[in-house]
C-alpha cells in the first residue's frame, strides 16, 4: 500500500529516480579515443561546419529539459525548486519508461518570466525539446509563447496541452456513448493552465459551443480586469456573452469540465444539466465532485483524476508518445493539429471496450505501451511533417511501424532498468 | 583503430554517450503512486521544509552540471554550445564510469559571464556540484570564482584544478626519482586555465620557486597589462622579479612545465636545463616537445597529453575521484588542500610501479578504477570535514571502505552499461 511512509522510504533508497548512464562503453584507450580526446573533436568540427548534425552524433536528439520554477506543484502551489524536483524525476522516468525520451529535470530558482525564458534559451542547444511543467499561470502561458517564437525546438506545456488532448480523448468517447456530438454545450470550470488548455484544444478541434468560468464566474467579452489568456478566451467562447455562476450556466449542459478545485461542483448542478451528463471532475488529488456523489445526481459518465475510480484522465497517456513523435521528426514546433490527432488515437485505443466506465485506456495496459503510444508518436511525426515542422525528412508518415519499433526497443531498456531498481533499493 | 571515419560512426550509431535511465519501476498503479502522483506529494512536503533533504531524496546528491560555452573545446577553441556537446557527453559518461556519478552537459547559447554565471545560480538547486569546461580563460576563473562565493554547492573548475591535481601527481614521483625536492626551480609556459591551475596548486602544495610565461614572456611584478589573474601570479611567484624568454628562463631549471603550444619547447632548451631534467610537455593534442625529442634531447623524465607515450598527465585520473569524494559529505567547497590530498593519493597509486616511463598510472589499470578513484574520494571527503566544508556529516574519514563500496557499486552498474551499448550500437 502507498503511504507517505513507504514513498519516503523508497525515495530514500533509491535516492533519486534517474541516472545519467552511459550508452557507450569506455574501458580501453581505444574506447576513451573514440568518444572522448582525441577521437571526439572529429564530431566537434561536423557540428561546427553543421549544427544541425548535433541531431545525428549526440543526446540533443532523444532528450527534453523538463523546466519548472516550483510554483505550483501539484496541489501544493508554490514550494520552490528543490521541492518540485521529486516530482519533475518522476516525470523524466515516465517519458523514458513509456517514450523513450531521456528528459533531464531543470528546477529554476527564479521566478522571474524574462530569466526563465532567457535561461531555457540558453540551454536549449543540447536539448530536442522543452517540457514546460508546474510553473503557475498566466505566467506559465507567456513563457511557453515566448519560447515558442524565439527557439527553434518544440516547447510543450503539458499542464495545459497534454491535459487538453487527454481530455479530448475522453470527450470524444464520452459524447459517443451519450449520442451527443461537437455541438454539445460545454462548460468549462476553471481558466488556469487545464482550463485554459482544454478550452483552446475543444476549440481547435471544432467544439464551439463552450463557456468557461474562473473564480470570478463566466468569462464573457468585455468583463472587467482579465489578463492577456482570459480576454482570448471571452474571444473565442461564449458566443452569447453570458454572465453569471456555475449556478447559472450549468443549466441545460451537456458536458461539464472540472480543472478547479475540490468540491466546486455539486450535486444540484448535475440535476439541472442537459439528459446524458458528462461530467470531468478533474481537480487533483481531490475532484470537484467524487465519482459516487457525480454518479448518484445522474451522471451518465464520471471521469476524474484519481487512479482508483474508472475514467481517470492522465496526462501520462499523451506525454510520452507526443514528445516521441516530435523528436522522431525533429519537429521545431507543436500544433492544436498534432495534439488533436493525438488525442484521437488515444480514444481509438479503447476499442471495442468503450463503456461509461471505460472512455480512456489506463496506461499500465500493455496495449497501451507497445501500441498506443507508438501510433500517437506517428499521428504526431505524420502532422509534424505535413503542416511543415518537421526538420527531419524520415518517411514516418509511410512507415507507422517505425515508431512501434522505436517505443519497443526503448521498453526493452526500461525492462533491463528493472536490475538498476533492485540495485538502487537493495 | 581509432579514425574520423570510426568515430563518427560509432557516434551515428550511439545517437548520444548518455541517457536519462529511471532507477526505479514504474509499472503499476503503485508505482506511479509512489513515485509520481499523487504519492511524490509527501516527498516534496518534505523537502520544502527542510531543503537539505533534497540531498536525501533525490538526484541532486549525485548529479553534477557539467557548464561550458564551448569557447575553448579541445584544440578547436570556439566552436559553439552544440559542437561542444559530444565532449560533455564523453565527460558525463566518464564521470559515471569511474565514479558513479551522474553528470548532465549543459551547453550554453551564450558567451557572457554575468548571464552564465545566473544560469549557474538558477538551475544550481537540482545539482550537487558544478563541472567548469572549456570556458575560455580568464573568463572560466571569473565565473568559477563568482559562483564559488555565490552558491552552496561545490564549483569545481577542471581544466585548471584538475590539471594542478594531476600534474602534481606526475611531479611528486618525477621529483622523487630524480631525487630533488620542493625547492626544485619550475618553469610553467602558459598561464591559461591549465598554466594557472598548475601554478596555484604547487605554490598552494609548498613549490616556491616557480616562474610562469606566457605569450609575451615571464610574468613578473609590474609587468603591464595583466588581467587580475596573471597579476595574482606575478605576486606569488618568480620571487626574483625575471623577466625574460623561455630561453631566458630555462637556464638551471629543473622542471618544464607546459601547458601552451605545439613545438613551444626545443631540444636546445632541455640542454640548458639543471642534471636530470623533468619535461611535462602537456598540450593537447600536439605537445611543446614530443616524447621521442625531449628523450634524445636529455630529459630524465618526460610526461604529455598523449595516450600513446608513457606518462599520460589526463584529468581522468582525477576529475571522478574528486567529485565522489565532494558528493558523498556534500562539501560546499574544494580547496587546495583537498586538491593536494588527491594529488597525492594519485602518486602514491604507482606503488613500487615506479620508473621514469611510470611515474603516474593508467586508467584503465584495474587497480586505478577499484582502488585508487576510492582512495582519491575518500580523502577528498576526509579533507572537507576536517576543513569544515562538509554538510553531511557521515564517518568516511573513520570508513574508508565507504568510498571503495560506492565505486564498486557503480562500476557494477557500468558494467552492465556494456549490454545498453550493445543494444545502441546494433
Amino acid at each position: 500500500m502507498v503511504t507517505k511512509d513507504s514513498v519516503l522510504d523508497y525515495h530514500k533508497k533509491a535516492r533519486g529516480k534517474i541516472e545519467s548512464m552511459p550508452k557507450v562503453l569506455i574501458d580501453s584507450e581505444e574506447g576513451l579515443a573514440t568518444f572522448y580526446t582525441p577521437g571526439v573533436s572529429y564530431v566537434s568540427e561536423e557540428i561546427k561546419n553543421d549544427i544541425s548534425k548535433a541531431y545525428d552524433y549526440t543526446s540533443k536528439s532523444n532528450t527534453v529539459a523538463i523546466v519548472s520554477d516550483g510554483t505550483r506543484i501539484l496541489g501544493l502551489g508554490d514550494i520552490g525548486p528543490e521541492a518540485g524536483l521529486p516530482v519533475m524525476e518522476g516525470k523524466a522516468a515516465l517519458f523514458k519508461r513509456f517514450g523513450g525520451v531521456d528528459a533531464v529535470p531543470i528546477c529554476v530558482n527564479t521566478k522571474d518570466e524574462d530569466e526563465i525564458v532567457k535561461l531555457v534559451k540558453n540551454i536549449s542547444p543540447v536539448f530536442g525539446g522543452i517540457n514546460i511543467e508546474d510553473i503557475e499561470s498566466p505566467k506559465s502561458f507567456r513563457i511557453a509563447r515566448r519560447l515558442d517564437e524565439e527557439i527553434e525546438i518544440p516547447v510543450f506545456h503539458d499542464d495545459s496541452q497534454g491535459t487538453g488532448v487527454v481530455a479530448l480523448a475522453a470527450l470524444i468517447n464520452a459524447l459517443r456513448l451519450a449520442g451527443k456530438d461537437k455541438n454539445a454545450r460545454i462548460v468549462v470550470n476553471g481558466a488556469g493552465s487545464a482550463g485554459f488548455g482544454i478550452t483552446m484544444q475543444l476549440l481547435n478541434s471544432g467544439y464551439k459551443n463552450i463557456v468557461v468560468l474562473d473564480s470570478a464566474g463566466a468569462i464573457f467579452k468585455g468583463r472587467e480586469g482579465m489578463n492577456f489568456f482570459k480576454s482570448e478566451l471571452a474571444r473565442l467562447t461564449n458566443r452569447e456573452g453570458k454572465s453569471g455562476s456555475l449556478q447559472d450556466l450549468i443549466r441545460g449542459a451537456d458536458v461539464f469540465i472540472g480543472a478547479s478545485v475540490e468540491g466546486a461542483l455539486k450535486k444540484g448542478h448535475i440535476s439541472l444539466m442537459n439528459r446524458k451528463p458528462v461530467v470531468f471532475a478533474l481537480a487533483n488529488p481531490y475532484p470537484e465532485i467524487s465519482y459516487e456523489d457525480a454518479k448518484s445526481a445522474g451522471a451518465y459518465i464520471v471521469a476524474t483524476g484519481r487512479s482508483d475510480k474508472p475514467n481517470q484522465v492522465n496526462n501520462l497517456l499523451a506525454f510520452p508518445g507526443i514528445m516521441r513523435g516530435l523528436l522522431d521528426v525533429r519537429s521545431r514546433r507543436i500544433t492544436y493539429k498534432m495534439l488533436h490527432n493525438a488525442a484521437v488515437a488515444i480514444s481509438r485505443s479503447v476499442g471495442s471496450k468503450l463503456e461509461a466506465d471505460y472512455i480512456i485506456p489506463s496506461p499500465f495496459d500493455r496495449r497501451f505501451s507497445l501500441s498506443t503510444v507508438p501510433l500517437i508518436a506517428a499521428t504526431v511525426a505524420e502532422s509534424a511533417v505535413a503542416e511543415g515542422y518537421a526538420k527531419h525528412n524520415i518517411t514516418y508518415a509511410k512507415e507507422r511501424k517505425k515508431a512501434k519499433e522505436i517505443i519497443a526497443r526503448y521498453l526493452k531498456m526500461a525492462a533491463r532498468s528493472r536490475k538498476f531498481m533492485v540495485a538502487a533499493l537493495a
